[in-house]
């Protein structure tokens, strides 16, 4: 078993890095804090022996090596980035549970056959640049190195050259990289494994996702003197086209969800009706067809109500993913080690996007989630136990160890 | 008649400080943008040998002398500050129609027996600090001094240290004035008077106002793990919300508006349920019992729907005019100058407000309107033509005339 005071250790030092306003954190990809992170990560992984690469996407991978050097690696790990009100074991637990079988690794003297990398992936989140998960996603060759560059911030910074204002462009080609296998430990940030008192979710599948960025055009103009029927309100169409998103999430239930999490009226004036919206719809199902029956209802709703309204409308995707079926012998790897542990363990299907999603296109992967605190995680008040972060961490050391071979 | 050449120069004089990004202007009160518009409208007023008074809120008070320099003096005036994407006539008109009347009255080698006062009042437009014609309330006993000075902006930015920071502090008594009568020209904003061919409108009353800044508080999540039965979603709420108070206004018809014109979600983030939503209700209508009666529906119904979806809720009046009757002498002097030019005209009912509105609860005051094009106001593309803006200016310097006294 991995030591679970020094992963919690580890954990609550990371946590030190990019300090939320409420206990979480705001570590932000490409910021000065994400900076800080990488570079105690970095440390962390020399003071254990490994090998650091960097690929052009800033991504880090740290090696070290197998009693076959020939051999493909393990990969295992997440990511350090956050949300900006982000908590601080989404993504963190990943890396750090990956440095920690590393770490055990040594103590327990143990030369595994494969490779094992920790990796940290850059952007996983996609708050600041979507899409999200950008880098994992330019690995299993989903977009093109120079488009993710491009990628601009509200700010209009571009991702390329952000990565390199904070230090992190490396130099290997991003996907040159060929693995045995890729294991990923996160938390559920659902509510499932909690209600039902496991402690492992042996993930399965991963819903798939679309983000639409929705535009509207109408006609800024006076609150007050502008007759009802003369307003041409952008800000209304937004408000219509949010409430559509839910409905048609609801229709579509079990297995769906949607919701608009980012809202912007212009000129944001308290006397102006909106002349302009631009907003993100997400929506996901674990099924295909559901999805993009949803995509068709939402892209449907949006152009009525623009049209009922007189609104000028634009639909761009931003991000999207197909479900996700993980590959079965890395899943019966991880159900074998909760099993083999005595942990009490269910299948699951991952809610959130996830690097494993990309990487599961390119190599055998598979994920091990453990509960969060009332289900909640993008929230500074995400929370898990020591127990849980141990187990955790525990099931994902077996599944290395049995794919990495001793 | 005044020259209306003159008028329009200095008009787009003016509009060459603070440019917009489309055709308007962006000089938001307290910006150095706004302290630039006051220096030219200084510079103006000493070449037309006025004396220059400043008070606390950094109203500008430009006097020329009277026969009769113990007689009150009469006011004229409106405001330089404009919207974020605002036009280039809101408010200047007023100003600097004000100004080319003591012009015409120079070039006439005129001396009325009342004094005439310029003004340009402070923050008009209320959009970086709420509310609306804020030094004109203070001016008329609405609001303490203090508390305008600790109003905030979006950054919190205090409403005091800016006006000091851009060095417009003046040392007069706010409200300390008398005065014998106040005119304010200002643009329709609205599609009346063009749709009926009429150049000048007759200002008899004006609506009044609400403005309600709603915070809703949900629970920040992740948009694809959690379940739709779990969301507590602020920006949902919002989006019911502003729906309803477009209803409510609807409901109301005629002579009744409402609209969300500010609205903000937290952390705005594509993959995060809206923990929270900030946003501000702008409802109006001549009517006093109409204008009561939407209030208690809208908060009425923001409590209905905060409580279906589970969301805190707060809601604070941040701007607030009862409707307005002006004086009936002043706008029989404004009728009267309208005839005696023979421009075709109608009383009207002014749709924004303005400072003459507040300036009514101390002075006897009255308003002019000119049309202008399409009804479209707090918009760069506002338009108006040089022959409105000359015809309404000299309405204005007719029945200013008359009540100053020749
Ligand atoms: N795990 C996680 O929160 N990833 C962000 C991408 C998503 O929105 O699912
Ligand atoms: N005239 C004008 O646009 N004033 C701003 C205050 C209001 O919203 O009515």
């Amino acid at each position: 078993k991995i030591d679970g005071d020094r992963l919690w250790a580890s954990l609550m030092e990371m946590a030190k890095i990019g300090p939320g306003v409420a206990g979480g954190n705001n570590r932000q990809t490409l910021t000065d804090a994400d900076a800080e992170g990488r570079a105690l990560f970095q440390r962390w992984c020399e003071e254990a022996g490994l090998t650091m690469g960097v690929d052009a996407m800033g991504t880090m991978f740290a090696r070290r090596e197998g009693a076959d050097p020939d051999a493909l690696p393990v990969y295992v790990g997440s990511h350090l980035d956050t949300q900006p009100t982000g908590g601080k074991y989404d993504g963190v637990l990943g890396v750090l549970g990956g440095l920690e079988i590393i770490r055990s690794l040594d103590d327990m003297g143990i030369r595994t056959k494969h490779p094992i990398v920790v990796t940290n992936w850059t952007n996983e989140e996609g708050t600041r640049f979507a899409p999200a998960m950008m880098a994992s996603g330019v690995f299993a060759g989903q977009h093109e190195l120079d488009w993710a560059y491009a990628r601009e911030d509200a700010e209009g910074k571009r991702f390329g050259d952000e990565l390199e204002r904070i230090g992190w462009k490396g130099d290997e080609e991003v996907g040159a990289r060929q693995m045995h296998a890729f294991f990923e430990l996160h938390i559920e940030q659902g509510p499932i494994l909690e209600a039902e008192g496991k402690e492992i979710g042996v993930v399965t599948h991963g819903q798939g996702l679309w983000w639409l960025e929705v535009r509207l055009t109408g006609k800024e103009s006076h609150t007050g003197s502008t007759p009802m029927a003369m307003r041409v309100n952008a800000g209304l169409g937004m408000a219509r086209i949010t409430e559509a998103v839910h409905r048609i999430a609801m229709d579509h239930q079990p297995d769906a969800v949607g919701a608009v999490g980012q809202a912007n009226v212009y000129p944001n004036s308290r006397n102006v009706i909106p002349g302009r919206a631009v907003f993100t719809v997400d929506i996901r199902s674990p099924e295909r067809a559901k999805l993009d029956a949803m995509r068709g209802e939402v892209e449907a709703e949006a152009q009525r109500i623009a049209d009922e309204l007189g609104l000028g409308i634009e639909i761009e995707p931003v991000g999207h993913f197909d479900p996700v079926t993980f590959d079965g012998t890395c899943v019966a790897a991880v159900r074998a080690a909760a099993d083999r542990l005595g942990y009490s363990h269910r299948d699951i299907v991952s809610g959130a996007g996830h690097d494993a999603c990309w990487i599961n296109r390119v190599a055998p992967t598979a994920m091990v989630m453990c509960p969060c605190k009332d289900g909640l995680s993008h929230n500074e008040a995400e929370e898990i136990t020591q127990d849980w972060a141990t187990k955790g961490a525990d099931v994902l050391f077996h599944a290395v160890l049995e794919t990495a071979g001793i």
